[in-house]
C-alpha cells in the first residue's frame, strides 16, 4: 500500500459511487471514530455511505481489488471495539440504506434494510399489529445490520431468543462484491446449507449484511411488571424455576444489591424500606396476566421478601431505567463485560471476581446485573484512571473466573477487537483454526473488518504510526 | 482407486478399529442399502460401526488419506436418499455410539451421542422431569445424529422450532479426522463464529456429528387435543390466526379431505357424519388448557363446522395415527414430498398440483397434509408402476409449482440425492457457489457423503457399473 494506490482507490470509489457518498478528511463525521466502548481514536481514510446493495457491492469489489481494509459501521453502539477504524481503513457506514421494505401480515414477516434503526423497525411492526421480538437498550440508535452482525441479545431473549432466532432470510455482500441473496421467507427451509448463519454473529468479518427477513410475533394484549426483593441467591434460582411455569414470562432480570443501590440512588428511586442483596424485575406479557397472584404465592412460600407491582407505564419505565443503569456511564473509565456462566455458579463468580478485583484495586466499583434466566450477567467495572497494564490485569481477573467456571467471555456483545486476546478462554484451538479457514474462504485477502474476532496471521497493525494496514498478511 | 488401494484401506481400518467394527461382504446388514425412500440398491464395500469419537476420527482420517468416499448412516429413516451407499463407499453407521451422557437439571440441558434413538432421548428427558422438544413420526428408529444432520422438523416446530433451534453445543468430526468439539452449554455465547450451524442441516457433507448439547423444556402439566372439520381454506387460515393467541398451542396440523378419507378408512376411524374438505388436529399443552372453550367460540363464530375433543390418550393417539398416515405405505411406489409455500397459497398449490398430476396420470393418488402453521405440507403421490421418466415428470410437476409460488422444495426432509436436480428451484447460483466453496474448504477431497445436496463438479458416479467413485473430482 502506498499513497499512489490510495489515490487510485479513492478515484475508483468516487467514480463508482459519486463524490457525495465518498467522504474524506474533514467531511468524515467524528462519530466514525469509536463505538460506545470509547476505545477508537482514529478517523478512517475514506468514509462511504452506500445507498443501495449495489453501492455496497461496488465499494467492496473496488476495496478488494486494491487490498484495502474495510470497516463496517452501523449505529456505533457496540462495546467490543468492532467498528473502530484505523487511519488507513475505508469505512462503509450503512445509515443511508435504511427502511422497512415490506411487512407481510399473512406470513408475519418483515423485510428490512441493514441501516434501519431498531426502534424504527419496532414501530413499523407495531403499526401493523405485530411485535418485532428483537429489543435492547440501544434501540434508539443501534441498526438492524449491527444487531444481526453481532447476534444481539437483549431483554426479550427469555421468550424470543437471540437475534439469530428471529431471522428467516438474509442478504449479505462478500468481500469480492458478490451479493448472496438468501431472502428466504419460509418458516422452514432445508434446501442445502443455511448460509445466513455464517453472517449472523460473525461481526462483519465474513460479509456485509444488507437486508434481512425477520419473524414477527403477535403483540401481547397485556403486560405486568414487578420489582422484587430477595434474600438469597438460592431464592433467586427457586423463584426462576417457579416463574418458568408462568405463561408468557417475558423478562427475569437480576440486579445484585450493590448495583441496585448505585443505580436507584442515581435515578432517585426508593423501592423498599429494607436493602436486599438481590433485586429482580419480572415481567409477564400475553393475552392474560396473573403476575400478582403468582407473586402472592411466592411471598407466602417465603421466596420473595418484598415486591412492588408497577401501577403505571411510568412506574414500569422507572424499574427498567434502574436496571439499564445509564448512570454507570458517569464512572471514570467504565469497562462493561458480558459473560455467561452456568446459572448455579453466577453468584459465586460475582463474589469471587469482586473480591479478587478489590484485593488489587481497593477503590474499585463493581456492578453486577443481567439476564439471569439466560445465564448471562453484565459486570461493570470502574477503577479510576487505570493504565493499559492495569486494565489488562482487570480483564484477566474477570476472564480467568469465566474460564474456571467453563463459561463464555461474551454472551451478547461479541469479541470485536477488545476481547480477541481472551477468545481462547472460551473456544479451543480446533475451533479457532476452523474459524480461520472460514475467514480465508470467504475473504481471501482479509479485507473485511480485519483482525476482529481472530487474527489470520500476526500483523503489526496497531495504529497510524505503523502506516497502512496489510490486511492480506 | 483400485483393488490394491481398497485392500490397503480395509487393512488400515481394521488395524485402527479392530475386525469387529469393520464389516465387509455378508457381514454387512441389509438395512445398509437404503433409507425409507427405498431408492438405494447397493451394499457398501466396507461398513464401520464406531464405538467412540476417536473411532470416527480414525476412520475418517484413513478414508481421507485413501480418498475413499464415506456415507454416514443413522436410523435410515430419511426420505431423500442421503444415506444410500454405492458399492465402493465406506459406510460409517453410528448406532453403537449411543446414549445420553448427561442431563443437567439446573441448566436444563442434555448431552447426547449421535447414535441415540430419538425416543430413548425423549424418555431420558421425561424421566428427569423435562421435555425434549425434538419430535417426529420416526421417533422410534431415527437417531439424534440424523435429526441434527438434516435439521429435522416434526410436530412440535410450532412452539419449539426446528432441531437447529434446540441445539446449544455440537461436536463433529471433519473429513480429515479433526474433532471440532463445540459442546457449549451456555444459552448465549457470542464468542466468534457459531460453528455448529455448519453441521446442522448440511446432511453429513461437511462433517460427521458425534455429540450434542440439547435444550430441554418444562414438561407440560396438561394437554388437550381436538379434531375439527372445516368448510373452507379461508376458515382454516382464520382459525389459525385465532389459535395463535391460545397459550401453549402445540400442534395445528391440516389434512385435506382426500387424505383424511383414505387414512381414516385404513385406520377404521369414523369421526364425523359429514365429510369436510379440511380436517385439523389442534393441540394445546401447558400449565392449564382452555381448548374446549376456545373451540366453542370458534364454532359459534362459524369457523369450525364440527369438532371432536379427545376424551382419552387412546383417542388422541387415534387422531394422530390418522394424521401420520402410515397406510400410505401400502400404495405402490409412493413418493413423499415435503414443501413450503407462502401459507396463503398452500391450498391453491395443492389444487393446481393435484389437477396437473391427474391430467397426465389419470389413476394417480395424491394425499396432502402437513404442518400448516409452518407453511409446510407433505404431498404423497402414488401413480402405480411408473418408470424413471414418468417419476421425473411427477417431480417436475410438483417442484414447478413450488418454484412458481417462490417456495422451498424441502421444508424438512433435506435434499440428499433425490432432490439435488431441483435445488436451483429454491436457491440461486450465488448461494450454490458459496455452498460449493464451503464444501471444498471443509472437505477438500470431497469424501464426505459425496454428491449429496450439491455436486462439486460433474462426475460419472452413478452406481456399480461405473466402478469406483472419484470423490475428489
Amino acid at each position: 500500500m502506498n499513497r499512489a494506490n490510495d489515490a487510485k482507490l479513492l478515484g475508483a470509489l468516487q467514480q463508482a459511487l459519486g463524490d457525495q457518498l465518498v467522504l474524506t478528511g474533514g467531511r468524515i463525521p467524528a462519530k466514525a471514530m469509536s463505538d460506545r466502548s470509547r476505545t477508537g481514536h482514529h478517523l478512517p481514510m475514506i468514509y462511504i455511505r452506500p445507498r443501495s446493495v449495489q453501492d455496497v457491492s461496488s465499494a467492496l469489489r473496488i476495496c478488494n481489488a486494491h487490498r484495502s481494509s474495510v470497516v463496517v459501521q452501523g449505529g456505533m453502539t457496540g462495546l467490543a471495539g468492532g467498528a473502530n477504524p484505523e487511519c488507513e481503513d475505508v469505512v462503509i457506514a450503512m445509515d443511508l440504506f435504511a427502511g422497512v421494505e415490506e411487512i407481510d401480515s399473512n406470513a408475519a414477516t418483515m423485510t428490512v434494510r441493514a441501516g434501519t434503526i431498531l426502534e424504527d423497525a419496532q414501530k413499523a411492526a407495531e403499526d401493523s399489529g405485530f411485535l418485532l421480538p428483537i429489543d435492547l437498550g440501544a434501540r434508539g440508535s443501534c441498526q438492524i445490520g449491527g444487531n444481526l452482525a453481532t447476534n444481539a441479545g437483549g431483554v426479550r431473549v427469555i421468550n424470543h431468543g437471540m437475534t439469530r432466532d428471529n431471522v428467516l432470510g438474509l442478504e449479505a455482500v462478500l468481500a469480492d462484491g458478490t451479493v448472496i441473496s438468501s431472502l428466504n421467507r419460509m418458516q422452514k427451509n432445508n434446501t442445502g446449507y443455511d448460509l445466513k448463519q455464517l453472517f449472523i454473529g460473525s461481526e462483519g468479518t465474513l460479509g456485509i449484511i444488507t437486508r434481512a427477513v425477520l419473524k414477527l410475533k403477535s403483540l401481547p394484549a397485556c403486560r405486568a411488571t414487578a420489582l422484587c426483593g430477595l434474600r438469597s441467591y438460592e431464592d433467586v434460582l427457586l423463584l426462576l424455576r417457579n416463574a418458568g411455569k408462568l405463561m408468557g414470562l417475558s423478562a427475569f432480570e437480576l440486579m445484585w444489591g450493590a448495583f441496585f443501590r448505585f443505580s436507584s440512588k442515581a435515578e432517585e428511586f426508593r423501592a423498599f424500606e429494607t436493602e436486599y442483596p438481590f433485586l429482580i424485575i419480572i415481567e409477564q406479557s400475553g393475552e392474560a396476566v396473573n403476575l400478582e397472584e403468582f407473586l402472592a404465592t411466592m411471598f407466602e412460600e417465603g421466596l420473595i421478601a418484598d415486591a412492588l407491582i408497577a401501577k403505571s407505564e411510568k412506574e414500569r419505565e422507572k424499574f427498567w431505567k434502574v436496571r439499564e443503569g445509564l448512570s454507570l456511564g458517569t464512572l471514570p473509565k467504565l469497562i462493561e463485560y458480558d459473560v455467561s456462566l452456568p446459572i448455579g455458579s453466577l453468584d459465586l463468580y460475582a463474589q469471587e471476581v469482586t473480591t479478587a478485583l478489590a484485593a488489587e484495586f481497593p477503590s474499585i466499583h463493581v456492578s453486577v446485573f443481567g439476564h439471569i434466566a439466560d445465564s448471562n450477567i453484565h459486570l461493570c467495572v470502574s477503577a479510576g484512571q487505570v493504565d493499559a497494564a492495569e486494565k489488562h490485569r482487570i480483564n484477566t481477573i474477570v476472564y480467568d473466573g469465566v474460564r474456571n467456571h467453563r463459561g463464555s467471555i461474551s454472551a451478547e456483545h461479541g469479541i470485536g477487537l477488545l476481547k480477541r486476546e481472551y477468545l481462547s478462554y472460551s473456544r479451543n484451538p480446533e475451533e479457532l483454526n476452523l474459524m480461520r479457514r472460514l475467514k480465508k474462504t470467504l475473504d481471501p485477502h482479509g479485507i473485511l473488518n480485519p483482525e476482529r474476532i481472530i487474527c489470520i496471521a500476526p500483523t503489526d497493525r496497531s495504529g497510524c504510526s505503523n502506516g497502512h494496514a496489510h490486511p492480506q498478511r
